[in-house]
């Protein structure tokens, strides 16, 4: 383990998300939420060029910053709970780097535009990193954690 | 969209991967490749409180920085293919923000270290973030573009 805890990575935005949600109260969380929302990812001129062949893909991951999210917290009690789970097991936007991931659905690429389903960001939100989502984990496999205890108690 | 062009958001090592890769020559790459490689997210002590309740999961995204990629390219020829495509279609190192999302199994916790089967990184990577992974596309609605036509191009 090297210590570099001193290694700062500067990031800049390769374009912004055009979405319905102009507040955070307005976008869909918790258990059950949908996010079938449909939205516009629009990539600056200067990196058009990188969505070559994009089309072929159905789903992709977007990296995107939290730029309306002021500082951290390490527990929290999310949406989708009552009782407080670390940051890092949860989806919250007040993270060490405020960094969000969204698996979006492709609809149609107009130019240096994606036209995509699933957004769950707030309009104008700035997007780090664009890749194509190409696996996926067998269900079967997958263990959800406090979020299936949660849904439990719920339920229950 | 907004024009937020200048905006720079400015990140720090959450933690840092143990790998057995050194250089990227040792990284498997290109179709077919396997990574079951075992390898520890060593998590900062003052970050380790993020970390509560997350063995309750078995998989996890990680977000990290490709800290020894220099520049980027917006058209490149990735390991799996023989003809150039977008940046934002594949998983370049060399992207204008260089972040890498692997995603891994947690096989346990100890403490502020976590052991997991699926690195692809190298040894000292800078990690920025963790996330549960939750759910996933089913595999029949996943199309997976020119790298499902590059499969069958050299198997044909």
């Amino acid at each position: 383990m090297t210590d570099q805890s001193e290694h700062v990575l500067a990031l800049r935005p390769i374009g912004f998300v055009s979405s319905p949600y102009q507040s955070t109260a307005e976008v869909p969380k918790g258990l059950g939420a949908k996010h079938g929302t449909e939205g516009i990812l629009n990539i600056l001129p200067q990196f058009a060029e990188g969505l070559a062949d994009i089309e072929g893909f159905s789903h992709l991951f977007v990296i995107w910053a939290f730029d309306r999210s002021k500082g951290f917290e390490l527990l929290g009690i999310p949406p989708s709970d009552n009782r407080q789970h670390g940051v890092f097991a949860t989806r919250s936007p007040r993270r060490p780097n405020p960094l969000g991931l969204t698996v979006v659905e492709l609809l149609r690429r107009e130019g240096a535009l994606l036209r995509v389903r699933g957004i769950d960001m707030l309009d104008g939100t700035p997007i780090l990193d664009i890749k194509p989502y190409l696996s996926s984990i067998p269900e079967q496999t997958l263990r959800r954690g406090w979020l299936a205890e949660a849904e439990a108690r719920q339920k229950g």
